[in-house]
């Protein structure tokens, strides 16, 4: 193997979420030497959310009493979309003025080591791939599903993503062509069916219109402040109208897994993200659809599995991303 | 470069339709020196089918005054689900009667020659990417638009056909969940909204209804008879009822090459098979719904195309894939 410079050198690697950042200092083994972690503060614009990186980078730099000229890389995922090239967060959701913003050079600029900048669910793919459900699989789909779902390409034990590095976006597939308009433009959307918003829009439709959920006592009342893992958790306390909710969202998580089997034919689709924490809940009812609606051949060929790191699998997989540019 | 037994070689290749059997001698730059076509006649079921692929061999192979050793090997682009593997047709909706037909094995014991099987579509698209459109681009999909639809999956200047060697089945994605059950048991598949069966049925539908239109003199008032090449025909001097119902099925195509654009970021969507003949009538609408709705960074970067290899397309696709597994 071709000797590369810094390659025994740690990554420092930022998993930048609309909630919180996560920032830490990882070994080309995967250990995670030193961790931070804050609020990401997304309403106060990037400026604001740089400044709070930057000040994680300096922070875990001094608590691990090294400098940047002993790291292998900085290695940042983002929840956004990314243009890999010039690396921009050209939009992001979740991430309110965030249009083209070069985070990967303000990052590189001032601490003068090799930055890059891939999208989360990118990340959290490989994350799973090097450390988690992943580890072996060669050929599979991580989709994270959450505020919106996200999705992650392995192909041939790398990370796929495009020419412009922005595929992967499975949460933007139309299933249903006369469905919901998307927030991203797009109709019909993965996301805007299967998605933790979409559950508690629909939990929160249903209410409205009159029909009877332990919901409306867990939240007093205040039928707004429903969410995806409240819906979860009454549909686990057997609430009938939680239940029917989940399942809907469920039967859509199964089609868009069925256009995964067929167009991908992964060994495996590992699902994270806050909602996926309902468990069986959601995925047996999944599953039960890719049985009965994708080819054979595949259907039988894949496991469709939880994701194993939680909230690390972004900042690990961002790390094995710069560990892996090394090697090519 | 590992030097390869039988690299200098040529390959015969088959490329077995639902109408035609193509067979060419295919030199290692992709020349045709030989070729020959008969009908498939699949109704006539599986062993007659394979009686005619033996015979067309033979007859090249005395026609160019070889025998099977002077190959480098025999390769086989079939129209159905492929069990690359075991060399299976697993299924095919258009060859009626093959459920697990060991094609690959059959001709090998044969010929004892190294032989591979593989899905048409998926050939088609190794075709164009070696000696058509697709030249020296890296990431694309090709989509093959005909009686069904098929496509093939070039990622890193190689076909991806996934573990199994399923993959790609493209035509076979839900975008309308709600939509009309597909010959393949999903709902709503591309399939069943966009190909030629789906543009002559909606025809079809419509003029039972008491449209009018100048198909019902073209057909000379068998509404039956309708194809979509009649369609295309109709529609190109200006019947309204024709370009209603392909504008339709364009729109439909355009939906499901945004999901491609937001899933794979491809550098190009090539479209062949007999519908796309219909050419920017079809394709003009279809790329303006990618522009709409794809995300903006991969909608710019892509490139819609037409095929341009024509017939020849599967068995240069299958003689590119037999040169290929020697250089892996």
């Amino acid at each position: 193997m071709q000797k590369i410079k810094g390659q025994g050198l740690p990554v420092l690697a930022i998993d930048l979420g609309g909630t919180k950042i996560i920032a830490a200092i990882i070994s080309n083994q995967g250990q995670v030497m030193a961790r931070e972690q804050c609020l990401t503060l997304a309403d106060e614009g990037p400026q604001s959310v740089i400044n709070r990186i930057l000040s994680a980078i300096d922070h875990l730099l001094s608590l691990s009493r090294i400098d940047s000229s002993q790291l292998n890389s900085i290695s940042i995922a983002a929840a956004g979309a990314i243009n890999f090239e010039k690396g921009l967060v050209t939009s992001s959701p979740n991430l309110p003025g965030w249009y083209n913003i070069p985070l990967r050079d303000v990052v590189k600029e001032k601490y003068r080591v090799n930055t890059f900048l891939i999208n989360d669910a990118s990340a959290a793919a490989l994350g799973e791939h090097h450390f988690g459900a992943g580890k072996g699989i060669n050929n599979f789909i991580y989709l994270t599903l959450g505020t919106g779902i996200g999705g992650g390409i392995i192909i041939n034990g790398k990370l796929y993503s495009g020419p412009c590095g922005s595929a992967g976006e499975i949460g933007h597939m139309t299933i249903d062509v006369n469905g919901p308009r998307c927030s991203c433009g797009n109709i019909g959307c993965l996301e805007t069916l299967a998605s933790g918003t979409a559950v508690a829009r629909e939990a929160v439709r249903r209410i409205r219109q009159g029909e009877v959920s332990s919901l409306t006592e867990i939240v007093e009342g205040e039928i707004e402040s429903i969410t995806a893992e409240k819906v979860g958790a009454a549909a686990q306390d057997g609430d009938s109208l939680a239940l029917e909710v989940i399942l809907k969202a469920a039967n859509y998580l199964g089609v868009g897994m069925v256009n995964l089997v067929n167009i991908f034919n992964p060994e495996m689709i590992i699902v994270g993200g806050g909602v996926a924490k309902m468990g069986d809940l959601l995925l047996d009812p999944a599953k039960q659809v890719v049985r009965e609606r994708a080819f054979q051949l595949p259907a039988q060929a894949v496991s469709i599995v939880p994701a194993q790191l939680g909230d690390d699998a972004g900042v690990l997989g961002a790390a094995a991303f710069a560990f892996q540019q090394g090697l090519d």
